[in-house]
């Protein structure tokens, strides 16, 4: 999707609260915001969100000199929800249908995103009250149509922590997985490592995108992740962040995320909160789906 | 109170709101944004938050021509709290403490607020939720005695259409009373015509305070507005932006809001979405207050 006008105050809030996890020093968050006000224009909304967020982020690292502010936050986080994988573990195998009480763990786990979130959460408490929403999917039994008959498939991680919910899908589903994470540093989105502390190279092949971006924007990805991107039978795209970047590419994707603005509530016509699994408008199996130029 | 940082990216949403008002060419918005940007370098966080938003105000009304994007917002809000003086005044009559019940009116009032509304409200409906609210205030009682014992109260209005709630509690007030408004367009809130309209011309004596600004900087203010500012008994002080201004002021000053964001809910020590009722850390009878040089 293209970005919003709304995402600019948004990612202004965003760059504050990130400035604030670096230093103390509100000198330094001023002129942090100063510098994005200056950032702004030079955006072109034509950009997807995460595109146009990389700009704003570069200003705050060149400023605060810290390329990763969220570093301990996703180690943590990582922590936390490893804490909680016998529980999602237990939940899953008691379920009537396992498979969908995984997609529901998995969609539950992208509650944990400090690109909106306004303070620490209770993981814990977040997990039963998500758990225990009465999720209905229209489209879940294409989706199981689709996973059944895919091969392999590519896999695009948001957050850390979630990372560990992924985890817990992706043993359900009996299939090759390659999980696709960060080239860098990009909110507190999942990198290699945090992948690899939530114990996802166990059950799945990693690899990082090439971008350090809040999204897989394909054509500034590794050759190897277009390869892979474009050859892939199924696409699960976890969070907004991809979703953002990838609603309008032609590939056979499912986005799986809880609808954290009203920006993606309209894009994605569903209500602030909800845990979402949709196939893509622009769903194209992958014999139809072409490489841009 | 000084500006926070957080005000900075919500003064932004508030201008992209303002600016959609004025205009659907989304070209506009998106050169509001980036005027507002640039602008951030002059803000001086020693300015209180409505002083610091005139600046960035003038660069929408210069890009837009439109130096009242509000004007047609503040009459219907007037217009829909007109229809509702009935059902306020039988709330007041019916209820056990009469004052009380009017003070809670008049701090209900302070919910019509396009400053932070994101859309329209129901004010019909928030109203009814309001008043059902089991308010209590610990300082009522002090209130109480202070306005028993002032001769005149200068009272200090907010938003258009909290004015007819202003005037229920205003006629149950036994005082003559000077009601401020604006000086000049300030998002939403009431100027002299607003005030008329609510009928308050008919129980008060009515000052503009010669500023346009969303809150009553004295020093900026018109030498009249200073004189009775500054000898007022008592003074009553609605909403958020009159708050922001005036609580480092040394003056008899109550506050009577709504509180509508976080910092001003870490400000005053009170909940988001209460209705507060204040006596200002800063309170002097105004024998000891001294005007500024």
């Amino acid at each position: 999707m293209q970005t919003y006008l709304d995402c600019i105050p948004c990612a202004m809030q965003q760059l504050l609260r990130t400035a604030r996890l670096v230093t103390d020093d509100e000198a330094v968050h001023l002129q942090v915001l100063i510098s994005v006000g200056e950032g702004l224009a030079n955006i072109r909304l034509s950009d997807t969100p995460p595109e146009m967020a990389r700009d704003l982020y570069r200003r705050l690292y060149e400023i605060t000199g810290n390329p990763d502010p969220y570093y301990q936050l996703r180690r943590k986080s990582t922590r936390r929800a490893l804490a909680l994988y016998p529980r999602l573990k237990a939940f899953v195998e008691s379920a009537e249908d396992p498979l969908f009480a995984a997609a529901s763990v998995a969609a539950t786990g992208n509650l944990i995103d400090y690109g909106v979130l306004k303070g620490e959460i209770s993981i814990e408490e977040e997990v039963d009250v998500s758990l225990s929403m009465d999720t209905h999917w229209d489209e879940f039994p294409i989706f199981r149509d689709d996973l059944t008959s895919a091969e392999w498939i590519l896999y695009i991680g948001d957050n850390a922590g979630e990372t560990v919910f992924d985890r817990v899908f992706i043993e359900t589903i009996d299939k090759p997985v390659i999980y696709v994470v960060r080239g860098g540093p990009a909110i507190n989105d999942a990198l290699l490592e945090d992948a690899v502390d939530a114990g996802l190279d166990r059950v799945a092949e990693l690899l990082p995108s090439g971008l350090a971006a809040a999204g897989v924007i394909p054509h500034l990805c590794s050759d190897r992740l277009q390869e892979k991107f474009f050859s892939a039978p199924l696409i699960i795209s976890k969070g907004q962040g991809n979703c953002e970047a990838l609603n309008e590419t032609e590939a056979p994707i499912y986005f799986l995320l809880k609808v954290k603005c009203e920006v993606m509530a309209n894009l994605i016509q569903a209500p602030m909160g909800e845990l979402v699994l949709r196939r893509s408008l622009n769903y194209k199996p992958v014999q139809d789906s072409a490489r841009p130029a």
